[in-house]
C-alpha cells in the first residue's frame, strides 16, 4: 500500500495489551511503534525500530492504546445538574429520574441532539477515549429511539437500542414490551448494533429483560444488559445464560453470579464513575478478578447517575475504590473495553491493530492512578491519524 | 488610567464571592464583568453592563474566581509512583517516604527544580488554579531548603518555609530544631511568607513545632501548619492558640479542637485528595462548617501523599465524600484559600479585586463536582490577561 509510514520513537513505556511481552500489559520500555496507514505495523525496542517516512519523538512519554468506552447514553438534551446536588445532600438515586431525560431529548431537534453527541464525544476523545459506544434509551417511543439511533451511527458503529431503558409515563411494561419488540425495534434495528435493556426493580424484571433480548438477537442485534446496579437481581445470570457479551454494572453479586460469568465468558463491566455520582457502594472487583471473571471498566457517562466522560478518572477510582492494580485497571479500560464491545482490532497496539494511541504527558501509565484529575493526556491518534 | 477596559458578556453564572448578592456563592445570572488593567472594575446584570474598549462573549458559560490553592509541595525531583502502587495494594502511607523525596532533591541541580515547578504550576494553571502557595521541605540542609525557597519565589509570593517537614537521616530532632530555628530560618527567611511545620507523630511533637513557629514569627513569617492529618494530636490546639493563620490537614479532630478553631478564626484547611491517595478517612467538613469554623480546601500536590495537582477534583471529592454542598466546596476553593493565605485581593470577583477568572466549559459551579475528572476549565484569566 501507498500510505506513508509514521515512526513514533522515543516511547518511555509502550502499553501493548500483548500477552507474548509479559504482564497484564504487555509493557516494552524504550520503544518505538510504526503507523502504517490506520493500522499498527511494527513495534519493538527503539534500538531496533525501522525506517519510516516521517518521525515523531515522544521525549519517554507512556503511550497506551486508546481507551475503550464501551458503556455511554451520550443522546439526550438538558442537564440533572439540580438533581445532582440534591443527591449529594442526601436524596438517594433512582432509575425514575430518567424521565426528566426522556422529556428534554424528546422535546429537542436532531440537530440540538447531535450537538450534544459532538460535543461529549469530542471531549472524550480528548480524554483518551478512541472507541465509544453509545445507548439510545432516552427516546422510549418509537420516533425517538430511532432518531437517537440514527444521530448515535453519526459518530460510531457500536450503537446500542436501549428502548428498554424504564417504561415511559402512560403505559405499562406489558404493554411497553410489546412496542419494544415490535415497532420499535423494526425502526431502531436498521442504525443498532447491539440490543440492551436494564434488568433493575423499577425498571424490567428478568422475563421482560429476556423478551426484549430474545427480540433483538432474532432481528441480529448482539445482547448486552444492565444488570445488579440498585440491589441484587437476576440480571447477571440472564446475561450468562443468553451469553451476552457484556453485564453492565455488576455492583450486587452473589457468588452464584460471579460462577455464572466465569462459566459464561461474559465480561462484566464495571462503572466506577456511577459510585462515585451515587454514593453507592462500588463493585467487588477484585471478587470477579479473583474469580477469572474477565472486567472492562466504562464510564456510563449520562446526565443522571455519572456525567463523567473520563476514562482516566474511572481507572483511578477502579484503584482507589475497587483495589484494582493500576494495570489491571488500564487493561480493563483498553483491552476489556475491546472485548465488552466483541472488538479485536481495538484495544491492543500489537501489529495489525487499529493505531488509536493515547499519548501521556507521564513517564507511566500508573499516573493514571497515581495523578487522578489531572488532565495528562497529552495527544491522542485515531486511525494513525493526530487529533488536533 | 490607561489600560485598556475588557467587557466579558455573556456569563450564565457569575460566582462573585460577594456576600452583597446572597447565598455562600453572591451568584449572579446572565452576568456580565468589566477587567481594567488587572483588576475587576464592575459586575452585574448583562442587560446593564457598561461600554469597554474590547468585548467578549461567553456563551453562558460560568465564570468563577480564581482557585486559590493555599498548600502544595511544588519544589521537588523524581516521583514515587511505585510507593503509589504499592500503597494501593495495602502498604499503608507514612511520613517516612518523604526521606525518598529528599534525596532526589538534594541531588537535583536548580535548572531541575525550577522546570518541575513550572511544569507543575503550568498545569495548575489550566485547571484554573490562579494563585499557588508553595512550600519547601524536601531540602531538609541549610542550602537546599533556601534553593528550594528562592525556586519557588519565581512562581509565586506565598512562599513557605518548611524546613520542620521531617527529621531528616543522620541527626536527631532536637539538634534538627536548632539547626531549623537557626542557620537553616537565616538562609530562608529572605526567600518566604510564612513558616510552617509538620506536627505529627514521625515528625514533630508539639514543643517543637511550638518552637518552630514561633521563631519563624520573631523572623517576620507568619505562621500555618500541618497537622492532624495520620491521627488526633495536639497540632490543632496548637494552631489556634498561636493564632496562626491556617491549620492544615485536620483529618482527626476532637470536639475540643473543633471549638478552639472555631474561636480562633484560624482556618481549617481540607486537601482530600490526600484521603484518596492514601486511603485514610475524610476529614468531617460537615462537623466544621456546621461549627461555624472557617474552610479551605486545598491540593496538599506533592509526590508521595497526592500527586494532584486539580482543584476541580479536590471540589469534587469534598462533594462525594466530605459532604459538601458544590457551593461550599467551590467557596473553599476560591475565597476559604484566599482567607488561609490572609488575601482580600484574591478568592472572589467583586469591583477592586484582582482579575483572576475561570471561565467553565458548563453553566454552573454545580459541573465541578456533577461531572468529575473532566477538564471543564475552558479559559484562565490571570491578572487580567487570558492564558493562551
Amino acid at each position: 500500500m501507498n500510505s506513508a509510514t509514521t515512526l513514533v520513537a522515543g516511547i518511555g513505556e509502550l502499553v501493548t495489551n500483548d500477552p507474548a511481552h509479559g504482564g497484564p500489559l504487555g509493557i516494552l520500555r524504550d520503544a518505538a511503534l510504526v503507523i502504517d496507514g490506520d493500522r499498527v505495523a511494527w513495534t519493538g525496542p527503539a534500538s531496533a525500530a525501522p525506517d519510516a517516512d516521517q518521525r515523531v519523538d515522544l521525549a519517554g512519554r507512556a503511550v497506551l492504546p486508546g481507551f475503550v468506552d464501551s458503556h455511554s447514553h451520550l443522546v439526550f438534551a438538558g442537564d440533572r445538574a439540580e438533581e445532582f446536588a440534591a443527591r449529594m445532600t442526601g436524596q438517594p438515586y433512582s432509575a425514575g429520574g430518567i424521565r426528566t431525560t426522556v422529556a428534554a431529548t424528546r422535546a429537542a431537534t436532531d440537530e440540538e441532539l447531535t450537538a450534544n453527541v459532538a460535543r461529549l464525544v469530542t471531549e472524550m476523545r480528548r480524554q483518551g477515549t478512541t472507541t465509544v459506544e453509545i445507548k439510545s434509551g432516552y427516546g422510549l417511543s418509537v420516533i425517538d429511539e430511532a432518531r437517537s439511533l440514527a444521530v448515535a451511527r453519526q459518530f460510531t458503529d457500536e450503537t446500542t437500542f436501549l428502548g428498554a431503558h424504564v417504561v415511559p409515563e402512560g403505559t405499562d411494561a406489558t404493554s411497553y414490551v410489546d412496542l419494544v419488540t415490535g415497532p420499535m425495534l423494526d425502526a431502531a434495528a436498521p442504525h443498532a448494533s447491539w440490543i440492551d435493556a436494564f434488568c433493575e426493580t423499577g425498571a424490567f424484571d428478568a422475563d421482560q429483560a429476556r423478551t426484549v433480548l430474545e427480540a433483538g438477537q432474532a432481528a441480529g442485534l448482539r445482547g448486552r444488559l444492565h444488570a445488579n446496579q440498585l440491589g441484587p437481581g437476576p440480571g447477571v445470570q440472564l446475561a450468562a445464560e443468553l451469553g451476552l457479551t457484556a453485564v453492565d454494572h455488576c455492583t450486587y453479586l452473589t457468588g452464584a453470579d460471579v460462577d455464572a460469568l466465569r462459566d459464561s465468558g461474559t465480561i462484566a463491566t464495571l462503572l466506577p464513575g456511577v459510585e462515585f455520582s451515587t454514593r453507592h457502594p462500588y463493585p467487588d472487583a477484585r471478587q470477579l478478578i479473583d474469580a477469572g471473571v474477565a472486567v472492562a471498566i466504562a464510564s456510563d457517562c449520562n446526565p443522571g447517575s455519572c456525567y463523567t466522560s473520563s476514562m482516566p478518572l474511572c481507572i483511578a477510582l477502579a484503584v482507589r475504590e475497587m483495589r484494582m492494580s493500576p494495570a489491571e485497571a488500564v487493561r480493563a479500560a483498553t483491552a476489556g473495553g475491546a472485548a465488552a464491545l466483541d472488538r479485536d482490532d481495538v484495544g491492543s497496539l500489537t501489529p495489525g491493530a487499529r493505531a488509536d494511541l493515547v499519548v501521556l504527558d507521564a513517564p507511566s501509565h500508573v499516573h493514571l492512578a497515581y495523578r487522578p484529575g489531572v488532565p495528562l493526556v497529552a495527544g491522542v491518534w485515531l486511525g494513525g491519524q493526530p487529533l488536533s
